[in-house]
């Protein structure tokens, strides 16, 4: 067997002395996280005097906006992820599924979790969020959040074995508890998925028991504050709220979430029976600050300059969810793919012009071109800059619009006939109960003889 | 919430108590297993005077032939698995995720890990075959055998970790260790995944690793038999080892697999250190001869008479991997996806026309189409009745036929689209590392300094 590079020659190569000079060795820039952010600093830097390295977790990009479209069936993982090796197929680029656990700021090194030490001259940190669970992290087990691909597949499996169950249960309480989704925030994930588990239980799985009505699920979307959709205009909320209760979902706004556990939930005093919850609320940035060693700005965020650089570090770039950054309001960005992309693009160009020696000092500005979220077939909500839609033309733009930002005609085309077939057939191509958990012989608590 | 049927009324449906005689009850005919012939069997059955209860370990049809694609990151699950209960949407067909743990031929009736008791009419057996591991069942963990979907996710995880791995691994002894993939059984199942992975190996991955050179892995296909394809005429094995050759597979005819562990493998008393090994050699029937309380034939199977029915049990049928069916040379019936579902058919003529009151006499007798295995790209070979096909022929024919027998239009169209991208690309749409084993924490034994 043969290396593609002998690895004394890479060990070799270190991180030149000082990122601003012009060393025979060209900067190494390394950047944790290839979400929307750091995939757009790679593709940045393609050809720029660097040497690159792009280290995460998951051998794959993740289309985030898509994902609560893979834990309700609609969709498979593969069409929403690309691997993250296929992207990066330009010569100054190096890929490691590894993850990151520390970072030295004096010595300019991050390590790993594999033991690695990696040095660099210019460093990003695009590590995107979690979801928060205010404090209560036993509830992560008992209501997943769709946030990573084995998170979706764990609430597709939830969701589908509910059904299953409640079909083979002879008591009617268990049965009841087993047709109740709680989902927990009224955000767009929560909006989004409260609308795709409704048209599942209401269509797709409609014809397909004897023994249940699954239209007669009950959906409870349930949200700490006033109004659904709260970072929408108010007009776009009420749309959605209304589009949400003709599909047959119960929203209960102010309402708190005070406990979780196996039998269901306690919200606003009452006791739900709900062997199902899922949760959609409140994210908060990934680990970046504890590895800086810095205080942490609101949400676990890390404060940034102008430029996007941790103050007094000009070679550390924070970008996305993970990063602070002040709109044109005086407010931080939201956590949207459109920041992430847009903070990817600006920090490649500045260390781009870095590395070729040029000063490059225009602060970060976003531009916003809008918000989307669907709550349902031919219904959707658009805030656009000029423009706040709602109905089909916005489900048909936001349709477009998530095509067009996949990534490679594999996926678009793969989602696109996915849609279709949906659209005409009410059908949801993934509906498979897959994974450990199955759980089958402890379908239903009742050991009693049954003939059909 | 409301109940399609409600439970009392079910429960008062028992077995009728003769399954010959034209009751006011229709027959209740339960089908375990949906694969290949209890989903014949279930569709033979649409229009029949029965009641139909269809049981299944997992809620969705296999299309087993295309597995060893999603093992190799060709296809996703969802574009080779159906949902049980959207093929079953007949008003007469009852469908239960359970799985069947015992008979009681006397009672007639099945028992259930959930718990249940099923009482029977006419019962048909069709529950497939599982990996045979000659009495080393510590084996499974170690090889992999692709028979579910779960199994074909955790060796599409080894494969692509393997590469992960090797990447990042320091000692040169642990990287030819991560390059080597040893396949075990050089029949149809075997030779198609050494074919896939070669593909994989050297197309695919060839330029998405610096460090290392995916191209030079080793994938060695060991079989214990004198030849490879050993159930296709000797000039298809022939053609199939020159083809496997030349894809850079090393093929071991006359091998046996000593001993399997965590280093590798013991083959023709050869030590051969390998970090992925998979198992593609003999299978054996389900446990239907144990439930049934009777001496297995060869492999595990069920003896059937001429109608495929018990000895002494005309109401109990043993279809597909399951039973030993003579054919017209004496032998048993090869485990084909075309045995099972004329198996299938045959036992849904009978049993209708037994419901009917009619007697159906006719022996069971297999029509022969051919069989058919691929190993690459522009390579396959075809043994048809009247013809024996090789290379680019064979491989549309064989394209076509396995578009054709994919149930539902989505299947067809995902696998196709997949396949055209593939070709034109060399990419594959599910390079996608899930599920639980990650193990990025243990992605190499070193510990050292890397500066890239």
């Amino acid at each position: 067997m043969t290396l593609a590079r002998p690895l004394d020659e890479t060990a070799a190569i270190a991180a030149s002395p000082s990122p601003a000079a012009a060393s025979a060795t060209p900067p190494h820039v390394v950047v944790v996280g290839a979400g929307f952010a750091g995939l757009e600093v790679a593709q940045g830097l393609r050809e720029a005097p660097v040497r690159l390295t792009i280290i995460d977790r998951h051998n794959y990009n993740l289309f985030q906006p898509l994902l609560y479209q893979v834990a309700t069936a609609a969709l498979s993982p593969a069409d929403v992820a690309v691997p993250i090796r296929s992207l990066m197929r330009h010569r100054n680029a190096h890929v490691m599924l590894d993850e990151v656990v520390g970072v030295d700021r004096a010595a300019r090194s991050v390590s790993t979790a594999a033991g690695k030490r990696i040095g660099y001259d210019y460093l990003v940190l695009a590590i995107g969020s979690l979801y928060d669970y205010f404090g209560h992290d036993d509830w992560a087990t008992l209501a997943p959040a769709p946030k990573t691909i084995d998170d979706a597949l764990a609430i597709r499996r939830r969701v589908l074995l509910a059904f299953e169950k409640a079909d083979a249960a002879a008591d009617e309480a268990e049965r009841d508890a087993l047709l109740t989704f709680v989902l927990v925030g009224a955000g767009a994930t929560g909006v989004e998925m409260a609308g795709a588990l409704a048209e599942l239980a209401r269509a797709t799985l409609a014809r397909d028991f004897r023994r249940i009505d699954p239209a007669s699920a009950r959906i409870l979307l349930v949200e700490a504050g006033p109004r659904v959709l709260a970072s929408f205009p108010e007009k776009l909320g009420a749309y959605a709220l209304r589009t949400l209760q003709a599909l047959g979902v119960e929203v209960a706004t102010a309402t708190r979430i005070e406990s979780i556990d196996e039998e269901g939930v306690i919200a606003g005093g009452k006791r739900i029976a709900a062997r199902t919850v899922i949760w959609c609320a409140g994210v908060k940035a990934g680990p970046a600050a504890a590895w800086l060693d810095i205080e942490p700005a609101r949400h676990g965020k890390v404060s940034v300059e102008a430029d996007l650089t941790l103050p007094g570090h000009p070679e550390i770039f924070v970008l996305g969810d993970a990063a602070a950054v002040k709109g044109s309001g005086g407010k931080d960005l939201p956590g949207l793919a459109a920041v992430a992309q847009q903070e990817g693009r600006y920090a490649a160009r500045v260390i781009a012009a870095r590395a070729s020696g040029k000063s490059e000092r225009a602060a970060f500005s976003y531009r916003d071109k809008g918000t989307l979220a669907t709550i349902g077939r031919s219904a959707a909500v658009a805030d656009l800059p000029h423009a706040k839609l709602t109905g089909t033309v916005a489900w048909l733009f936001w349709g477009l619009v998530h095509i067009f930002f996949l990534i490679g005609f594999r996926n678009r085309a793969a989602v696109l006939l996915n849609w279709l077939w949906a659209w005409l057939t009410y059908g949801r191509g993934a509906r498979l109960i897959t994974g450990e958990e199955r759980e089958i012989g402890r379908a239903s608590p009742d050991h009693t003889a049954v003939n059909r």
